[in-house]
């Protein structure tokens, strides 16, 4: 594999965190700049991190020294090919717009564009042919080809042709990739997912603890429950491979009901299901064996993981599953309202952030840019 | 109001010392008489106590000197005329019959006798009609009249009889009190509800805490799901007035699904139904707005109060709406899978336990015999 | 008693919630006035406090049309008598000199005029005498009368003259009130204090979920360990009336470190002390149950309270002890280094601030302006 | 390096859950057979842990099949050469002096024999001289040879004679290693220790959750604080190469106040101590930096780490330093009382329990058996 310069956005932020933490070792992916908000511009990494990296290792010495750089207007590409973005979504509009204009892959895990209909949300092992959007996109203006009348688009695999993929909300990981087989099945009819949510999925200072210690909060503020519906909508529905129709809302029934627990990190989900077909619980704890992880990529791991014990999957006991790229399921039963019903969980700011990302930039190296 | 004496079984565990607090000046209810195990039998209640009182106010000055007692083969009704039972479901056959059998009416918060097909399971707002199942039970054997090969039973407002009312499973209390308006329009059809439950409803050790201190745990031991699928379908079903049919269970698409979380007290549910008819919120809402309080009962409130802003009901603050037996509601909003969705919330030790035993036995009183 | 009317100034802020909350039916003190910042201004209470108002009882009905005022340059004193204040400390010099200077007697929580040579801190069980000090304070202007070249000041029973009087750090008092009957017996050395605090001393937002959770914080910024030294030596030390003296520090070796642990409310301290002479345990309890309330004042608690079970006190169990105005004490034993050591607790935002601050004002009142 | 097979007693309690983990691939010890209660006997580990198993990474596949045993009168040594036990204190009585009589070097985390005068407690890095006592114990009676009149003991290096070496309570670790560097330089002389102690530290079900859930209980049971004290006194005092004399206690002046705080793993302590001579900040803190792993030993880490942010050591950002073997500590400062304070840090279950027993079979190994 060819080797890629990756640059972060948001690089002292706690999401960001984690993606210099999974970063420090990548195989493909050198990270050589790190972007951050005019306050700490021109500020070491190691310097503008003092009392702020909440990681249990320390630094990676290899971002200790990198000079924060802040994405202005003028903006240049330098030398990097890919951008891993975790802006706010304030800034992401700009930021990540300016990114691609100027040539770069920007992999955001952001939320401002994943409405946008030339935006794909990926989740790389559910709805890889979402990226076909990519090459529709009129970020980058050298990317748009006009003959005569008629505006053409460079082929996606033109690599140094900047373009936005975003990775989905963090809870909605938790309930797609266990329905995913059940979806592809063409047998998924509604869904309603009520979610226990960890603190670090509001980022930092985030959730005041005089609200959350011994507490449940039965609301997200920037309408979470919609972000998911609309997101799984989007991911779970079809693409047609033309700009002017592009993504389809799926057929799906989906409601979502959001609670904040006091958990440091990892989402936990119940969901309840109806199919069209019927199944036996084994058929679908099959479907959930089979499920493998995608090949040939450094982060890949089994996607879903089901557990046998009764009160599994737990937050702190399956945060790490998969090095926290594994969703893991527990306790399929049968519903008297839906069909089936189940437990599952998701490492946030792994798999549900900045592993996701990365796993969609991957699979982009892997399959598009070769 | 006449006065009466008064027992509480299991008097030292956790949920009795909630009984203890309540009756400490109730205006009907004397309590006389305290029952525990062989262990602590002939010790003071205050002695018996001694480092496993819970409560941040001390043990009721008028309690602290009662003998301790055990209820045996050769146990004798004496001044007692109603007895609260709290037993662990192991002991409360044996015991609650044995009361049942001297004459004694036990209101029991255990949960042995709710399957029963005898035992009524009442929230009196709901299904005060189902007291009439006492007419028919058999524990006292006094109750029962032969005349010729027909056997009759005793009238239910004849003092001195002995019977069992239970309460339910303190969870399902948070969803329906609120659903009940909507049940009793006839236009209630399926609900799903996902529970994220305190330790207290575990008891005492109960939880240990190397389990939940920041983790959630996506089952309750027991047949927790069940017992609320079963106790609402026997709660919201038909009585009919004949000992050989009985209750009927209710014809609703019911699903449970369970968590426990790290919160001390009172039970949140997120709660999905769908109806019959048509409904505007306001409709819903207006409903539990005129959800009155029983009257006449020293114990009753408002049965549940719907909150309008976004990010309640929580435990923290809505512990004690109602002196504890009140069902706070909140966010009431449209779900594409069932009709609707909220929140709601139930103290679970005193609506869900003591408090909702303590109402029944005053809706008895004065209703049945005075 | 003569009826005062008060005002609250950061009204909207968490520890004022508590003003508000004690405030509601005072026997002496009527809240005409509340003041907030300028983004308040105009609002009325109610509305201002919509989504931030965190208490388990709702706002008193009497406050919740009460319109917010600011204290600006042009303030003028109206109907007040009292103000009580919990500004930050970056706004109260200003606003607390305003006050003073127009007149108004300000009883603060705020830390920054503790340090002020002019100002006392005072719990009125150990150091009322410190209330002497108002006197020489030249906040408001008609206080000092020039006869020649002499400065007199009006004396302190003179009604309508504006002060400020504070009152100390939530921590200390879990200390300061266990050691002053030995202090005040002339016989305490040397004081370690190890305190475990609650979130809530850390006002709203405060303390982030994420550091908090499952951890304990072995700091507390702005120099809390101070802050603790500097105040129990002015509080424990000798006032010499005379403007030119004033406050001395007391004898005593002090020596805190402080610890954030998580729990909403009440702060533990490890206290390890010796003294001159020597004691039994016994006689340490002795003065203890011995140390009687303030008499007449309205807000007046026994201030401690000996707990004989071995692992009290607790923030759960001990919290609302004479209403949240007693500091419980809890396993005095022989220490190998110093002479003793104790557990103790404090309800940080009722006796370490607000509650505080009302039994100042209370103390004034009855025993200064009648 | 020889290799050794090596058992485990109490394999199925949750400290022993550690010593399986870090066992599962340690180069120099081999367990071979796992010893349970009655309960468990026969089972294979597996099953035996059945929905006991509470690490987050699966039971080593090596230990899965393992079938338990009991220590019972016919116990014989087999192939093993060391065990680790954790026994509860109730039964380390029995199986340790059973172990050890036959033959088997026993390195104990209970309680038990502590105290026993011929029973060294070690911490490798501060006490090794200590294991000199093993060659007077007569647990196992080949030990022993009687020479006339004379009493005489097998050297300490003739592999296969069985003893007993215990590591401390898990608390004091924190404590000590820090203040061993002043220990050794012969000028520590008073030091008190304020504890804030995790919930692992009780064991399982431990601490109910009821309990510790936002709270904090000032109290261990057991006798924490005395174990600490006489613990400390031993660890630091000299030892006469003599059976008679053996054991002295130090000359300390030592204080501990135990808490206990709603953390799950890791105990904080605040120490204050005086020394006899004057030291700078930085000479101690060097101190500390010079202090340097034992070499040579698998498990050995650099001892403790000084952390230079004022808020560092934490429990959740600390636990794993140095594989959870390393001590982490902050905030040296000036103490008005003693002569200084700090806070310090350790894995009660990885350096406080297994870690420390495996690290002293490793100093016992290559230093005394090949």
């Amino acid at each position: 594999m060819k080797k890629y310069n990756v640059g972060i956005v948001g690089a002292t932020d706690t999401v960001d965190q984690v993606f210099v933490k999974l970063l420090a070792d990548h195989p493909w992916f050198e990270v050589t700049r790190l972007f951050a908000s005019e306050k700490s511009k021109g500020q070491s990494y190691e310097n503008a991190m003092e009392g702020k990296w909440r990681q249990s290792t320390p630094i990676p010495s290899k971002f200790a020294s990198i000079v924060l750089e802040t994405v202005g207007d003028d903006f240049t590409k330098g030398d990097l090919d890919i951008v891993f973005s975790a802006s706010d979504s304030d800034s992401a509009e700009f930021i990540e717009e300016k990114l691609a204009s100027v040539g770069i892959g920007v992999f955001s895990n952001s939320s401002f564009y994943r409405t946008d209909r030339r935006v794909p949300i990926i989740i790389p092992e559910i709805n890889s042919f979402h990226f076909r959007a990519i090459k529709y996109q009129n970020f980058d203006s050298n990317r748009i080809i006009t003959e005569g009348r008629k505006i053409k688009y460079q082929d996606i695999s033109t690599s140094g042709l900047g373009f936005i993929v975003t990775n989905p909300n963090c809870t909605l990981q938790a309930a797609t990739l266990p329905l995913y087989p059940i979806h592809s099945s063409g047998s998924l009819e509604s869904v309603c997912i009520t979610s226990m949510q960890a603190v670090s999925g509001a980022g930092y200072p985030g959730v005041p603890s005089l609200d959350i210690l011994g507490n449940v909060i039965p609301y997200i503020a920037g309408g979470e429950e919609d972000k998911i519906k609309f997101e799984i909508d989007k991911i779970f529905g079809e693409y047609y491979d033309d700009p002017m129709c592009g993504f389809q809302e799926s057929l799906l029934n989906i409601s979502a009901s959001c609670n904040r627990v006091p958990v440091i990190n990892g989402h936990m989900v119940s969901v309840n299901f109806s199919t069209i077909e019927d199944y036996t619980k084994q058929q679908i704890i099959d479907m959930w064996d089979n499920f493998g992880p995608l090949e040939f990529l450094p982060s890949a791991q089994k996607p879903v993981l089901y557990l046998h014990q009764a009160d599994r999957p737990q937050p702190r006991l399956d945060e790490m599953t998969g090095g926290g790229m594994t969703v893991s399921i527990g306790n399929l039963r049968k519903c008297d309202v839906l069909d089936w019903k189940f437990t599952s969980f998701v490492n946030n700011t792994i798999r549900g952030a900045a592993g996701g990302s990365i796993l969609n930039a991957e699979y982009w190296a892997y399959h598009f840019d070769q």
